[in-house]
Parts: structure tokens; sequence; C-alpha cells
């Protein structure tokens, strides 16, 4: 009943800050969460879990596990579940996980550095897409600004699907983004409907070794504090439409400037 | 109370089909209705369209409009909108108009020629998504094999932010996309994880002057039919993740594909 109610507290934003924990749901995702380096603070499962295709293997597994465990798996009813759960259909298993300590600090800036800025991209499923993309892409690290969705929101680790787990993404600001790009001398390209099309700039200048790129909000777009730190602004290459969704322009923007050495 | 009986029947696929008419949602999107082609049938108003933004200006433009007009304006209470409405929170305003008549038989094959295949993609938002994203790179059209969603489903049109009003889109058979690519020589690649990474095949042939490219399926990928009407296997350069999300999977493809003449 503790971990029930840890988890719904968990559905607001403020409640995951200060305990700096997360919740996520589902099968898949609880077993991607137990194989990821993440520290797990407890599982809550439910009836309907052996309904849920890998379900009862997943129970079993979590029952089976001898030896000193540092979490607690607790029972509840399909309607408790229900009241903790993000989901129309929940699988019957969530998870509570630590949120992992990522700052600039931590990175590792080399060859082939590539940095994503998420400048106020409130929609949390392309968030969770974004992630995806920029994990499979190669991207060091993904940066959220202020005016950004919650990172640990349940829809963005939901829509990144798992590699929310692997992936370092982080909440910044403006200023300590800047005194990283400073610090290892790293251009920020920012997107813009009015910037130099990228596969013409990339006929002429190969993307430079490191190289930070943000991209914003579909509707208002990037800040002017951060068109201010911005070496270039790049647009896509598009035509009769305003614009693409900011998840496909994040995935062609990535793919254009991918690391050749990475 | 004729347009609102039709506008409720036409959220069933059946029904649209055999009335080739569609029902669209929401201030913007009837503007962009009201600026393409498309022929309209009816139009539905509810008192809250006064609330929406440029809601007030829409209403009056409808009303206002002089002259020998081929279709209704129909006024009617905010719950029998919400009746016809597929939006939680619907804007008050909707639009039936015709499903356009699309074909093999009328695409212009020249130079520079993309055509983007769907194989079985089901979410609708994605499906939109890449209407919207095929749109703007410039592909002539995008031709959806059967276990697709219907294009004309409210979410998928409403996913494609008007472009669907302009880009072909259409259903058809493997038999006549088969027929179409055999008659005007256009080769067919495939999108598979086993595939060859498509920024290493592109760094030793250029992409052919006409191509048509197929994407599939999140979790079962593409059927092994398609796969035999295919060229080549195409994958992208991705990483420590299974996938990527369909929509931004094919705005990389088109992106790196795109033709040179366009």
């Amino acid at each position: 009943v503790k971990l029930l109610t840890f988890a719904r507290d968990l559905k607001r934003r403020r409640a995951r800050e200060r305990e700096n924990a997360f919740v996520i749901e589902g099968v898949r995702a609880v077993e991607e969460l137990l194989a990821s380096p993440l520290r797990v603070r407890g599982v809550l499962v439910a009836p309907q879990l052996d309904g849920a295709p890998r379900g009862a293997a997943l129970r079993s597994a979590l029952q089976a596990q001898s030896g000193p465990r540092d979490f607690g798996v607790a029972t509840v009813s399909e309607q408790e579940f229900r009241s903790a759960a993000e989901t129309d259909s929940p699988q019957g298993v969530l998870a509570i996980a630590d949120i992992p300590e990522r700052s600039f600090e931590a990175l590792q800036v080399g060859d082939g550095y590539r940095l994503l800025v998420l400048d106020g991209v409130q929609d949390p499923g392309n968030v969770g897409t974004i992630l995806r993309t920029a994990a499979a892409l190669g991207v060091q690290a993904t940066v959220a600004l202020p005016g950004t969705v919650d990172l640990w929101n349940a829809k963005v680790v939901r829509g990144s699907m798992g590699a929310h787990f692997r992936h370092v993404a982080f909440h910044a600001e403006l200023d300590a983004l800047r005194a990283h790009l400073a610090a290892f001398d790293i251009p920020l390209w920012a997107t813009g409907a009015h910037g130099t099309p990228i596969d013409a700039l990339l006929e002429t200048l190969p993307a430079p070794d490191r190289l930070a790129i943000a991209v914003g909000n579909e509707g208002a777009g990037i800040s002017s504090a951060l068109f201010d730190a911005a070496e270039r602004t790049v647009a896509l290459p598009i035509r009769d439409v305003e614009s693409l969704n900011v998840a496909v322009a994040t995935g062609i923007l990535l793919y254009a400037v991918r690391a050749s050495s990475s």
C-alpha cells in the first residue's frame, strides 16, 4: 500500500522532483528497466498481469528472485492498480525507479560529439520519440531547456520505448548550456524556418566535429535567447507545409549531421 | 440535422467508403479545406466556435458567403456537435468533403519521381505525420497497401495538418502497385532491419532517378510479398534501440533519397 500511494503521488511533476523518482508501466518497460543500470525502488503487480503478453513470466521472475533484493514487490487489486496507472488498459505491472543523476559535468566530450537541445518542446509523445531517435542515431546527450515537458513524465518515458533508461537526458538552464558549449568549443546550430537549408549547407561545409543542435516548439520555435547563443540557423528543405512534426524534423537533422567518426 | 446525422455516420470506415466522403474538425482544418481543391459537402457549426481562436472570423466568412454556394452550413447545439465530433474539446466547426478520386493512372511519372508505400502502418497519428512529411519532402504520392489504417480516418486527417488535402494519397492493392512500378520502370526499396544501411549505400550509388520506398508496421515490418517485389532492402544506421518510430524513419529515408532534380 505504501508503494501504491507513492506511485499515485509520482503522477505529479513536483512529487517526482522532490522524491527524485519516476514511474514506468507495462511489461516491456519494466523488463527494460530491470535490465538497465537504473536503481529500482519497488514494483507493483496486479492480477491482470497474467493476461498480458509475457506477463506471467515477468511475475514469476519477480517473485522467484532469490538472495538479497533491494526493492519490494507488492501485489494490489485491479482497482487499486488502476488508481496509480496512467494508461487506459494497464497491463498490471509498474515500477518506481530513481531519476538518474545526470549533468553537463559528467558528459565525456570526444570526437564526433553530438548534443541535442530541446527548447520548449511540450508534447510528451514527441519528446519520448525524440529521445528514442537521439539514442538510435548516436547522440551523446539530450538537454531539455525550461519550457520543455518533464522528461520523467509517464508519457515521455513510454514514448521513448526504453531508450530513456540508457540515453543521457536531463533538464538544464540556458546558462549552464552556454557554459558547457564554451568550455568545449562546441558550436550550436539552431533550427528555424528562415535558416540555411541543411542539405545545401552540408554540401559546402561538413558538419563540425563537435556539434550541438537545438530544436524548438512547433508553433513558437526557438527562443531569441537561444538564437543569440547559436552560430548558425539551419532549416530543413521543406515545401507545401508550414512545418514538419518536431520529432520527424529532429530525426532528419540528427541523421544529416551524424558524426562520421561515430 | 441531416448534416449532423451524416457526420456521425462518417465515423465508420464503411460509411466513408460507401459515401465517398470524410469529416474534418477544427478551425484550422476547415480553413485549409476551404482553400483546397476538394469539394465540400457541408459545414456544421456550434456556439462554442465563437470562443475558438479565429472561430468568429470563420463563422462570419461562412455566413457572409454570397452568390450560389454548393454546400450548406447548419448550426447545431453544443451537445449535438459533441455527438458528431471525435476530439475531446471540439472547436465547434466540422466539414464534410468528398474523398478525392486518386489512382495510379492519374499520376505523372517524371524526373525525380518519388513514391511512398505504406505497408500495414496502423497508427493513425503516425500515418497523418507521414503524409505531412511526404508532402513537405516533395514525394509525388503515397500509396497505402491493405492493412494500413484508413487514410480518411479523422485522426489521420488531423495528424496530416492539411497536407492531406493536397498531397496525393490513396489505397491500392499490391498487384496494382506492382503494375505501376513495372510500367514506369520504378525500382522499389523496402525497409527492413537487416537491409543495407542507407547512408553507406548512397555513398556508393546515388538514389535512382525514379524510386519507390516502402515502410512497414513497426513491429511486424514489411510483408514477404512486398519484399519479393523489392529490388533492395535498406535500413537506417541505428543502434541501441530496436527500431525508430515509423514516421521518424520515413522522414529520414525520404530526406536521404530526395531527388536532386526536385
